[in-house]
């Protein structure tokens, strides 16, 4: 590619223009290069951090020379006059001349959203490969990204099983209810998840921010009658709703809701965040759906009211649709994982003869992308 | 204030106007008061959790009769044909029949922003105090949540005593970084922290989703000479920011920077977040800001570039001047805690004779909010 890349000074060598040899062209800014800068004055040799802050370079700073050689652009800063080589692939790559035309409540090309059709193509994991293959936990982590769930089968019958799978890829995040919770029918129960009663597909714990990303529900036991798992891509659901009501959608995303729970002493846990989030640029980065936490909502105004709340209702119906469920009944020994700002989980009620006994556990998706971002880093440089 | 309130029905049914004692009208939309019944058939008596959903109330709900009775507001719903009765105070106290004005960049009561006047007013508990004394714990945890920082004293000098302070609030955070980390100059550091190099005022971790919330940093040892501590509260440099440069406050708003981490083996970690983070109602709820670990940033149009790093560079200005900074020097058995999405945090430079170890450790808001208001909702409860 560099061989007949060519690069012109603009805008007084506040700018450079590059013409790749596809012919398209792309525009940087000199700060911009001096920023991201890869020379070992610049960036620490061994973890990659920073080693500058951008006080540190002159706020004048244009470019004075620029040539490609040796597969490198060699580009000349002024008023320190240094020259400072980068990788045309590396520039190519991280591009910011374009012009993005994104709709509200987009989805990165990480991920991809489903409904029931998702039955056939669970992302299943089975628990001694990936506990010991690289290549069986990319996979499983691959699907867990993509799909935001996943299922591990054929793992130990056994107290405390959980936390072997949140080792897999990261960290438990302990919370008031522990570092781990038992899922079963109790006495005054603190909270409605202890009992037996079918609770609407949800995700947990939207009264804490930050909310756990990921929640782990492992099966110890399950010979009571019912007592099925379902989850749904709330991503699916929002991005339906935005096709058959964009203003509603759009009330979603626009007004902060409530939350709240104060069910065990020493405990009042409050937060203000929509029900569908979007970062600035539209992009839709969470869900949170919970009839049993949900406190007054009190952002949005009277004249919005009404078609707030067809919205939610609307969102609510979408999520209690069949065609958008994957049901799936635990045996002991298998968990799975969900993407909690992403994915909702119900369960249908239990009771009769028998014994329903899971395990729950909260991590962060920080360490799970982490994971699954090195080993692809890792077989990208081995290809 | 019941005694003279007066309710009628507005829009057939599907709203109610409420005249409170002193003049002032509220509207409230019958879905959302059917909604927000306390009855014990709506929520849970024990825990509070809310047991229908909103597909349990009839889309054309209306209500058909309201009166003030006995302090109470009673409200009879169709079709249900069913009377629940309304807590005057908790209704007028959740109105939302309100015009709301508020600026891009305002921030909730419960904070307030600072300089380096604060020095004076540093909240600080004693770690025996606040250990004991609950109305010492509350101060305290008042303070970190007004503030965003907080200095602990006369606390332990031992290994670990860093998890004591986690333990009066919440819950640590474990990382890749481990449940802890030693902060003392290490030969190949995979991170600059470990060196004795100064770092500019920065949030921890930008790179990670969710970022952790809470920082706590323990000192266990500091006879070096320099390695002062110093933090800057990162949203009153965005609102000087603002004042001066609306358009650059809005810039840093409006589009994700790129945050990543990859020092460590099997860790790449990654986010894509703005620096100045606004709830979708333009609440200023996040400020990430780390110069080692700011990644190319590629989410900003070529025509923005040149704007939007003059107003990176300017929120660099304020957070490094020092009118906005307060300094001090942690001795043994001395900590501090920073709220991480806020606060800023930067030490300086040490080296020569004597030594310095400090232990650091990660928690989140939920927990110290909670721990907080749990307490606050006693007192009130007591009053």
């Amino acid at each position: 590619m560099p061989m007949t890349t060519e690069i012109d000074l603009i805008d007084e060598g506040r700018a450079v223009l590059i013409r790749w040899p596809d012919g398209t062209k792309q525009r940087f800014h000199a700060v911009w290069l001096r920023d991201n800068a890869w020379d070992e004055a610049t960036r620490a040799p061994g973890n990659g951090q920073r080693l500058i802050t951008l006080g540190d370079i002159p706020a004048d700073i244009s470019i004075s020379a620029a040539k490609p050689e040796d597969g490198l652009l060699h580009l000349t800063f002024q008023p320190e006059d240094r020259t400072i080589s980068y990788d045309p692939k590396w520039l190519a790559d991280h591009g910011y001349d374009v012009r993005q035309n994104k709709v509200a409540g987009w989805t990165g090309s990480d991920i991809e959203t489903w409904d029931a059709g998702l039955s056939a193509g669970i992302p299943v994991g089975d628990f001694s490969a990936v506990s010991r293959s690289e290549s069986a936990l990319r996979d499983w982590l691959y699907g867990v990204r993509r799909y935001g769930f996943g299922k591990l089968v054929g793992g130990p019958v056994e107290d405390g099983a959980l936390f072997k799978v949140a080792d897999l890829f990261g960290y438990v995040r302990e919370t008031n209810y522990g570092r781990h919770f038992e899922v079963r029918t109790e006495v005054n129960p603190s909270n409605l998840a202890y009992t037996g009663l079918g609770l609407q597909a949800h995700t947990d714990n939207p009264y804490r921010d930050p909310v756990p990303t990921l929640q782990i529900l492992y099966c110890l036991e399950n010979s009571a009658e019912g007592g099925e798992n379902m989850v749904v891509d709330g991503f699916r659901a929002a991005e339906r709703l935005r096709a058959e009501n964009p203003r509603g959608f759009e009330l979603l995303t626009r007004y902060c809701a409530n939350y709240e729970y104060s069910g065990s002493a020493g405990v009042c846990l409050r937060s203000r965040r929509p029900m569908l989030e979007l970062a600035p640029d539209g992009e839709l980065i969470g869900i949170r759906f919970n009839n049993r936490s949900t406190a007054a909502i009190t952002d949005v105004p009277y004249e919005d009211m009404a078609d707030y709340y067809a919205a939610y209702r609307r969102l609510g119906e979408l999520i209690d649709d069949t065609s958008m469920q994957v049901t799936f009944k635990l045996a002991p020994g298998e968990s799975f994982i969900v993407d909690n700002t992403r994915v909702l989980h119900a369960r249908k009620g239990y009771s009769g003869a028998g014994s329903r006994w899971l395990q729950g556990c909260y991590a962060d998706k920080d360490g799970l992308l982490s994971t699954l971002g090195a080993i692809e880093l890792k077989d990208r440089k081995a290809a």
